[in-house]
């Protein structure tokens, strides 16, 4: 059983999409992250902060789900980022509504020992400057530092970020992202100048139309399933990153060949993910179904063909 | 070696990208749907119309690739088809600049009498009425036939549209297309409507982002080649139905896993198609290329992994 390390937000969320609206729910980075990293046989930590205002019943939750939170920070009097966002028709696109960062604007990460020496870090979206900060708190080199960010960064934090990004191993980004970092319109070449940045490997999250994972040699891709119902895309990233860093840690082994089954993993959570609001899916959500999932996106994607 | 009824337009193309522009080259769905499927062990035909302004040239480039050309009607004093477009930045949009129909407007298409028991039927994009004639020439009920249609034809033809997909086994057309066509945003459910239509297959291309392939049953996914430079997607789809198309005749195996094949094929051929302007890339393609993009395909996609 390997340990894990996951750096994000644990927020409220607030979200409309074109089938509902949710009150304040359980959202965040770090949740998402956690709850499918969960599904694999790991020792995971969260680094993360929250308000006074955060419900005994998620801490609770997350508890249950033999998620480490020692260092999920609550602050006496403080308030838990929060978020609210609306999606347009087609999913694929929203505008964020309210971004209050509370504490989080003040966080110090602190590790905990017993995870300092863990076989995987999971930096999930925060400021670069705070995933820096967990790194070097590592006793030892993980055997995998794997880090996602956002376009928010790129934007605004663009020399920490780079300053980071030397010191990983996988990054994780959309497609518009690694053309922005890069100035690259085709993937193959934004990955290739990423690779100078300081990444050994690339995935590139295209929500419904898949994720593809470089490194220099090898393009490996896996489709999204193909859904009946897309209900909320919240989480869907950060679940696919759970499972990916999830199974690496459980497994060890960081090989191109078993990066591509936790890429498969990871595609395969956030599959669930996104049928329900935020966090909903992925707290009821049994081996039986994760199983035969796994089966579908075997049957979607494996084929026989006559090589010369 | 099976049989392949092909039509569609066979045209002039102008064509202007963010990488150059070209003068009138050879373009046209028959035109890139029958390159392809001279690949494979296909007796094919063309049934299309120019104008006397077509250049010998091109006729002679289509008879040495064994493409019968017999009732590629030259209309004297007619004009070829002509189709103007500009890409936008991204590749993935364009303006259409000018379409000229010219000999189109009053096209009567003929089946070669030694095609009228075809196995095979591909119907590229052209009106419905068209298509729909090219059918019913049938004197046997070919074992497999595909519609490929566009955007245009549900806006101003869509009630011939419907009559003809009622004869047809496989419809292909874009996302976009698929959800104008049913009114679903999930693909998923908008195969399903499809089938009501009439088609037991539904192929949804979605350009850089791969193909599915539906059945009532079943899902399979292609995706498309990451690419270092793409630089005219025209006629990308309709090599992709010439693969398709072509190999199905070629094997005569209309099957469910045979269809996977196909598919398979049908991506690896647009890969080449999109690397240079219009057919170029398409007239000088060797066997060994092509097999070597297979074998990447089968590295892009295949896994192995633990199912219970």
């Amino acid at each position: 059983m390997g340990k894990l390390v996951i750096v994000g937000t644990v927020a409220f969320d607030e979200i409309e999409t074109p089938f509902g609206k949710t009150d304040k729910i359980l959202g965040g980075a770090a949740t998402f992250i956690s709850l499918a990293a969960s599904q694999f046989d790991v020792d995971s930590a969260i680094v993360s902060v929250v308000g006074e205002d955060f419900p005994q019943q998620y801490l609770d939750l997350l508890k249950n789900k033999n998620i480490d939170i020692s260092q999920l920070q609550v602050i006496k009097g403080g308030k838990t980022f929060y978020w609210k966002g609306k999606y347009h028709n087609d999913l694929n696109s929203r505008d964020t509504l309210v971004t209050e960062l509370n504490t989080l604007a003040d966080f110090n990460p602190v590790v905990p020992s017993y995870y300092s020496g863990a076989e995987v870090v999971m930096l999930g979206n925060l400021h670069p400057g705070v995933q820096l900060s967990v790194i070097n708190q590592m006793t030892k080199r993980p055997k995998l530092i794997i880090l996602d960010t956002m376009n928010f960064w790129m934007d605004n934090a663009l020399d920490d970020l780079l300053e980071t990004i030397k010191h990983i191993d996988v990054i994780t980004i959309n497609d518009e992202e690694a053309r922005q970092l890069t100035g690259e319109y085709s993937l193959v070449k934004a990955a290739r100048k990423i690779y100078d940045m300081g990444p050994k490997y690339v995935v590139i999250k295209k929500g419904e139309h898949g994720a593809l994972l470089f490194n220099r040699e090898q393009i490996f891709f896996a489709p999204a399933l193909p859904l009946e119902e897309v209900f909320d895309p919240t989480g869907a990233g950060d679940t696919f990153a759970g499972g990916f860093s999830g199974y690496l840690a459980a497994t060890g082994d960081v090989s191109f060949e078993n990066m591509k089954k936790a890429v498969i993993h990871g595609s395969n959570l956030a599959s669930f993910c996104v049928e329900r609001f935020g966090t909903e899916r992925m707290i009821n959500l049994d081996k039986k179904e994760i199983n035969k999932r796994l089966h579908q996106f075997k049957a979607l994607t494996q084929f026989e063909i006559e090589l010369n």
